[in-house]
């Protein structure tokens, strides 16, 4: 073998990276299990065509897609294809709303000019079944909730949200009168904005190879309204009547019962690189702006029936596990989580193996988590591992403490040592 | 989207169904960390070079393999290959013996005629750099811990053993001193025996085509000692001086230590499929035989050189989810764990929403999981859907409750109802 690294762009996890890993998903799980959502998963790898959208997405262009005895396949880039299609196949069955959450791995083919990997974990969580944005509500309450859970400042992490309604509602007698499914493509365009700047948005947005197809001052006002300041110029904007800027308002004042207002705003320009989306959308960044986003979501109310199902509103969001780490470690607040290592069992010699054992089954036995010494090592070597471990005891068992009937226990704390009778820990296994 | 199953051969988790595997991983996790052993991951998709050995086995036939952008990718069909990849990278920084353990999902592309799935969950536990039996004893005591806590009885599930140098010195005079390398390809086809019968593994050995080419009297020698019955046969076909046969019994010794030599016997036909094992094998099985291996592993000694890295000795097993829950569903031991769901929180109306956003987040941040209930729905319909979820209490605020500015609270197991004040719980949140 030639190539002993992972392929490009993926992680090993040694025992270090593994135990962040899990410091973190705790995090994530049990804020999902303290909002009352159940765990689901899904296959790593589904048929190519769950994702073959035509909207333009990022996301489908860099598919990890490949053909495996006459099948094209694909590792999922995202779960919430992957969920529509579970919820399809018991729709009628399942209890509304679901509340659903998983930790899946996610796989992107990326360029690997940016440092960025090719499979990242992504915390989900969606709501199946609830119209009503008391769903978003609940989502962002959660996403603060873990933020805070995993240590970060009030100030650290800012949420910017939308309505893609708003957009739609300006286009509906106009450009969507004609030609409503380049509603989809408009947004992945438009999503662009920040990184591709105005003209070529618009360039994009009236030429006429692409999906779209706008004049050029239909194109101008989309921008214009990506660019309103504010809740109010947003709303002079899409009329007094609009039952978007209704669920805005509304969506808002649920932000503030649940304490979570301050660090939430209104953003015009939010439109997220998702076809799917049909509603309110969000992201949330560093407050320094200097990374990517945390995490994003958004309602989409389509996406059953586009894949064959009955209608059902939803809506949900990511939180990746790259971008908060980064933030995490910027600021101080990534831990180093130590083995949580109760006792090392250590046989002086051979004679005393078969008693170490049993030591060990004892200890095992009581619920400790027990390196047990496997080979003929010295008490110098085994002492600096069982520190470097953080055991908390040595349980040391020469020829005297055989004679005696005891094993000798250490404190690795405070020094203490005491022996322990053979059997008294016998009667534990007996 | 025509297809709206799972890729054959690959499953969905709905909530049931992962929390049942979630009871089973944390039986694993808990087993490994009271052995000591600390977790680690790899990436699913490796180079496929891995694992492109040439003996013949199964598991690399059935190689989830394809190319990708100019490279040749596989989905792990076993983790054991990545994990000598990441000792290799670290070889010399990481401290001896090393205790791994991990639950990856592994993959094989099988014919699916006999039910079975393309994908599993498989723990795995290894020591690398150990080469007393002391760490296959550890290892096998390990898997009977599990088998006791996922509540198996004692009798229900075999261990048999064999050492593969009992074999290896029998033939190290004859076959092996003309070509060595006919070792490997040799275990993978008497592996088969069971399967295949005497007269057709012969066959294979003989076959002038293939790696091993055995005279015909080598290869009768070599299925009768596989049909040696015990220990001592074995010993009198391998020599007084065999050490196999001297580590075989220091092994049963240190079982007998660990208490569970009585649930483990030798067995000279045990020789496992995989190429690599050098030394002690072993697998496990439903007492009654009449499921495919519950476990099974052994010492691999010589897989880092082969792979490019300096000689270390090595042990682990693999335990899959899918034979181990088959049995506890025989033997009426598979459970179906509940959801853990502490409160609903339930608005009357819309006038109550604030409220019971604010009941939910001071619930919540005392550590309980809770359900806010986020449509307008009727009381009968919220009392049927905590009841079914398993809610302990259900929090509920109407118009009356708001003006006496308390939470009406009800268990459901005692049906008792009683009122909360709603400055209590705003204590904890503010």
């Amino acid at each position: 073998v030639t190539d002993l690294a992972p392929p490009r762009g993926t992680r090993d996890f040694y025992p270090d990276d593994l135990r962040l890993r899990s410091w973190l998903f705790e995090r994530f799980r049990s804020t999902a299990l303290a909002f009352g959502f159940e765990e689901v998963d899904a296959p790593i790898v589904e048929h190519a065509e769950l994702y073959m959208r035509k909207a333009g997405e990022e996301i489908v262009e860099q598919l990890y897609h490949f053909q495996l005895h006459e099948r094209h396949l694909a590792l999922r880039p995202e779960l919430t294809p992957s969920l529509a299609r579970m919820v399809i196949a018991r729709q009628g069955a399942l209890r509304l709303p679901l509340r659903w959450f998983a930790i899946p791995q996610c796989w992107r083919y990326e360029r690997m000019t940016r440092g960025r990997r090719r499979e990242h974990y992504q915390w989900n969580m969606d709501v199946w079944g609830e119209p009503d944005v008391t769903a978003e509500a609940e989502l962002i309450a959660a996403i603060f909730h873990a933020l805070d859970q995993l240590g970060l400042a009030k100030g650290d992490v800012r949420m910017r949200l939308n309505h893609r309604a708003l957009l739609e509602e300006s286009l509906r007698a106009t450009v969507l009168a004609r030609r409503p499914e380049a509603f989809a493509p408009l947004c992945v365009i438009v999503d662009k904005l920040p990184k591709l700047g105005r003209d070529a948005v618009i360039e994009q947005l009236t030429d006429p190879a692409h999906a779209v197809q706008l004049e050029r001052s239909e194109a101008e006002a989309v921008v214009a309204q990506l660019e309103a300041k504010g809740l109010d110029e947003a709303a002079r904007l899409a009329g007094a009547e609009s039952p978007a800027l209704a669920q805005l308002r509304r969506l808002f004042d649920l932000l503030d019962a649940y304490g979570v207002a301050d660090r939430v705003g209104f953003d015009a320009s939010v439109v997220r690189g998702l076809a799917y989306y049909t509603g309110v959308v969000f992201e949330a960044f560093d407050a320094a702006g200097e990374l990517r986003a945390v995490c994003g979501g958004g309602r989409y109310d389509r996406l059953l029936e586009t894949l064959g199902g009955r209608p059902l509103p939803a809506v949900g969001f990511g939180f990746g596990d790259a971008v908060i780490s980064e933030l995490l470690a910027e600021r101080g607040k990534l831990p180093q989580p130590a083995r949580a290592l109760d006792a090392v069992v250590f046989p002086l010699g051979e004679e005393e193996r078969a008693l170490a054992i049993r030591v060990a089954r004892a200890l095992r036995r009581r619920g400790e988590t027990v390196e047990l010494v496997l080979g003929a090592l010295k008490p110098k070597r085994v002492f600096a591992d069982a520190n470097k471990a953080g055991a908390r005891h040595v349980y040391m068992i020469g020829p005297d403490e055989r004679a005696r009937g005891v094993v000798r226990v250490k404190d690795l704390a405070t020094e203490a040592q005491r022996d322990e009778p053979l059997a008294t820990l016998d009667e534990v296994i007996t």
